[in-house]
């Protein structure tokens, strides 16, 4: 399907439920997808980092994407990560995307190897000249160690080669600049780059995205309260300021579940995707908990944790699934 | 004088004017003070990282903070930055800015040293006992390279260690965790920290802040566009969201300012600080632009850049200061 | 072919040539094996980081690895890179590696992903376990921004995960700490992990490693002079300490070549491959100096800068491939 | 006194012992100074980072100068660390310096401040041209956050601004390209700086920088073991590289006594100079094991491991201190 011109709402990374062998779980999957959707999002982002993109095989990135796209039967755009070290291997993930149905392509800055502005700006040309479907730059210093500068962006925007941005650098004054020099808050559709999508990968500031002039949001917690997201996003629009950073706190207090597992014994990856997986699970809406290898588990402990924390957000637990 | 509880508002971090020789120009400094409170700032911060703390002498510091506290006549209360390596240099400094007046201090963690959590929270407790003022903790990751966590300020909020917060970590996402825990925008005054001030020095970004229920913003912009800054805060505390988010967006274009020095040519420090002076001698506020050692000055024609940043904000060049 | 225990000597990552669309030219890359089996090497790690793995597709990793197989002919040990993200994505790479003929496996740190100490233990048990072949550990923090520590290697070590480590953190001192606690110098035989290789990727400090105990070296630079370093290699096991420097200064003074390329212009990737190549392409090794996208080519300026600095080391030129 | 040209030896980084109320113990810094020289030191290097110079107030500073210079009695010269943020405030040091009988300068790079390559070295030249003593510059990136690069350096050097570097970087390659540009182990002399000293501060990998031609050793863990490294730098000058990697070894075991102090509850300045210190008290050179606030101070439990350190490096516990 052809993206709305600019992209926006609430557009979260779709979790990877995985099964007690590690593949990934197509029915719990498509579970979620169904509640995402009932929860009002825009969007879809499949194969993000919350996705446990980085974790995948590219046969389970392919049946992932796959159940993601299928289960959304066109009623929402799927934005597909194609998330790689170079140029040449994430346009061997692009070609997959677009072969299994993806609206949009989402592709972040080189990594691993160390890189210069020159060639990130070269990256992101080549992988839109080389393929046809629209690109969406994920900035993600924590996972790239680079971050794109605004006017890097501008650039990019300006010229066509992104249709859109996923700022996931937690820089908000940076998000700024870009905004302001994309026209500000009221100007941008006449500004050089009418169409050009900013979506926040902030959850915990969407509504100050929002009221900077983002189009939208693309929470990893909004797999756990799509509704929410919704809710912020739609006072946001309505102008109801006080009522979105009420939701946003709510929010918030929610994200604590993030740090149940505790930081001296494994990393954030595993803390914050191990909780949105316990809580998805406690809600009913997938089967079972478990991250990717080397991802150390929530213990139980962390898991009641998470559950406590659903409660105080009057998110109340569903049936166990099926 | 008493600190309001909490303290709020406008206080920008407030610029040191030097002259030929490098000394502190209190005459300009003076003017400074007065062409701030024309603009309706509710406090200031003499010897931040804006004020140049880090590059003048002990000698230069006292004659900067007295120039401020006798310029301010009792109108807004003084905050005096204690910026030094560790506790025992900062209680000197400490020491100092008492006995010249100064309302409150405003202190970071450990630097240069590699340090720990549970002694930076020594380090607070230390100064707070052995000093009688109130103690704002100044979270500046990019200078001394230690965050700040939202569960360490909360703890040392709490239990009366601090005062107030100056979040200088551009990390609105951990901003925004902070003041939830403190019971979030509406809630707070019957919270754990009552008259806790949680302050953004984040000058990009300062609506968001206080959607978020920051009780003010400590802008070095607000140096050159004290009114700004005030009327942006008024239009916040008014509920007036789209305007405040108007006038932040001119003051982000007017920021450009601060790249009117290359990257490639000197420091991030020399370029923002020389654009402030830069634009205040434009001003005729202050009469010379001078930065202190070793920082490069910025070139002609990058000071015809900042003024037309000025122009553009709508800040008419004043006379020549005498 | 069984791995020497312990692994030792002069091991290159060996570049991988490009022909002009792009693909891994087999023909230059067979050349640049017996260019560095005639300078005297002890063994070849394909598919490492000077071999543009990161930028290289599964297919093309494939084509270049059975290159480096086949031109060896089994006079010594071939190790395979295996760069991914994380287990599963690593693991698909050791099974093409060990169908392809690599005596041996070489695996980073999970990067992309925010991991931790026990995770980094879990991935590389559940790799030994799901592999035969030997695994060496590839500590490379400026890619993956995780060094391994001493203690961490050595825990492994006396388990039997791993059989060797590549050491390109940079980092001397803690190289040091990890040969001294595996027994020293001298008696590492007789320590918890007798058959153990510490290889340094250091290519400017190879001596001072093998002073220190170490076993072997995998210099980037061997690509260029791989009689050099085996020359470096032999005098230090002749403990003929002041030989052996010399021939490390000469070495240090050829590596200025990956200089040419300067820092405002391309990433030190591009410079330092760039460099490397067209250094081969001066010898005569190689056909083309293409370095893979989106790398930044090096300037003719640049090319002969390398090739002067060819000339001081007394490298001659030597005719134009075929 | 005039420096040698150029410095070179054993120069250990003095602790400075504290008493009970955290003020300078006198008696014992002396006594140390006793047994730096007792073990063959060939200078004393007053108010480092081991000396916590960043924890000691600037009367502190001048008491522990004095003292030591005052212990010297000329017997060898004392460099004295002039540690602040920026140039003024380098220079109020240097000046007290100077005053106090220092024999030369150590200074870092601008901290704190986001500096610029132009301006470091501005830095430097405005303290070389108003001071009368010799300078050198202090490398120590952990610090400040800055790497001082070989190419800068060996301007300086070429130029005159700098006497000597002490490199606390840790990166070794970095100070070989620095050696080698300066003309290699044996070519110095003759080479575009003469007389300019190359000392590591790197106490792991002592034998390595003298076997690439460094003049000297600058060593931390040299207050415990200053024979040691004694004994290590005359085997280097004798040309016997075996006998100094062994006794490198026996002080890299040593120096696991920095280890006793868990990275989970203190800083590792706070392990290192908190084993450093225990060691002295425990050998008898000192009084009281006190370090700075708000460093965490080791416990009984790592004190008994620093004991055991000591014991396996075969240094006797000496005499409690008078």
């Amino acid at each position: 399907m052809a993206l709305p011109a600019p992209l926006h709402g609430v557009i979260p990374p779709v979790c990877t439920p995985l099964d007690a062998c590690g593949e990934v779980d197509t029915g719990s999957l498509a579970r979620l997808v169904d509640h995402l959707l009932d929860g009002g999002v825009h969007g879809l982002f499949a194969l993000g980092s919350t996705s446990e993109a980085a974790y995948l095989t590219d046969r389970q990135r392919a049946v992932a994407l796959e159940t993601v796209v299928t289960a959304a039967r066109g009623r929402v755009p799927v934005l597909a990560g194609v998330i790689d070290t170079t140029t040449a291997r994430v346009l061997d993930h692009a070609k997959a995307a677009a072969r299994l149905g993806a609206d949009a392509l989402v592709a972040t800055a080189p990594f691993y190897t160390r890189t210069h502005p020159r060639e990130i700006a070269a990256h992101f040309r080549h992988l839109r000249t080389a393929t046809g479907l629209p690109l969406v730059a994920y900035d993600i210093p924590a996972a790239v160690h680079n971050k794109l500068t605004p006017a890097l962006v501008r650039e990019l925007a300006a010229d066509g080669t992104l249709a859109g941005l996923k700022d996931s650098s937690g820089d908000d004054g940076s998000l700024r600049r870009l905004l302001v020099s994309l026209g500000g808050r009221t100007a941008r559709p006449s500004g050089p780059a009418p169409g050009f999508a900013v979506l926040t990968g902030s959850e915990l500031t969407a509504d100050a995205a929002l009221l900077a002039g983002a189009d939208g949001v693309v929470p990893g917690l909004g797999n756990v309260d799509p509704a929410g997201y919704v809710r912020l996003y739609d006072a946001a629009r309505a102008g109801d300021w006080p009522r979105a950073a009420a939701e946003q706190e709510r929010l918030v207090a929610l994200f604590a579940m993030t740090d149940a597992g505790p930081e001296s014994e494994m990393g954030r990856s595993s803390s914050a995707l191990g909780a949105f997986k316990a809580a998805l699970q406690l809600l009913g809406v997938i089967e079972g908990r478990a991250t990717a290898l080397p991802q150390v588990p929530l213990s139980e402990e962390a898991v009641a944790e998470v559950g406590r924390r659903l409660k105080d957000a009057s998110l109340a637990a569903g049936r166990p699934a099926p």
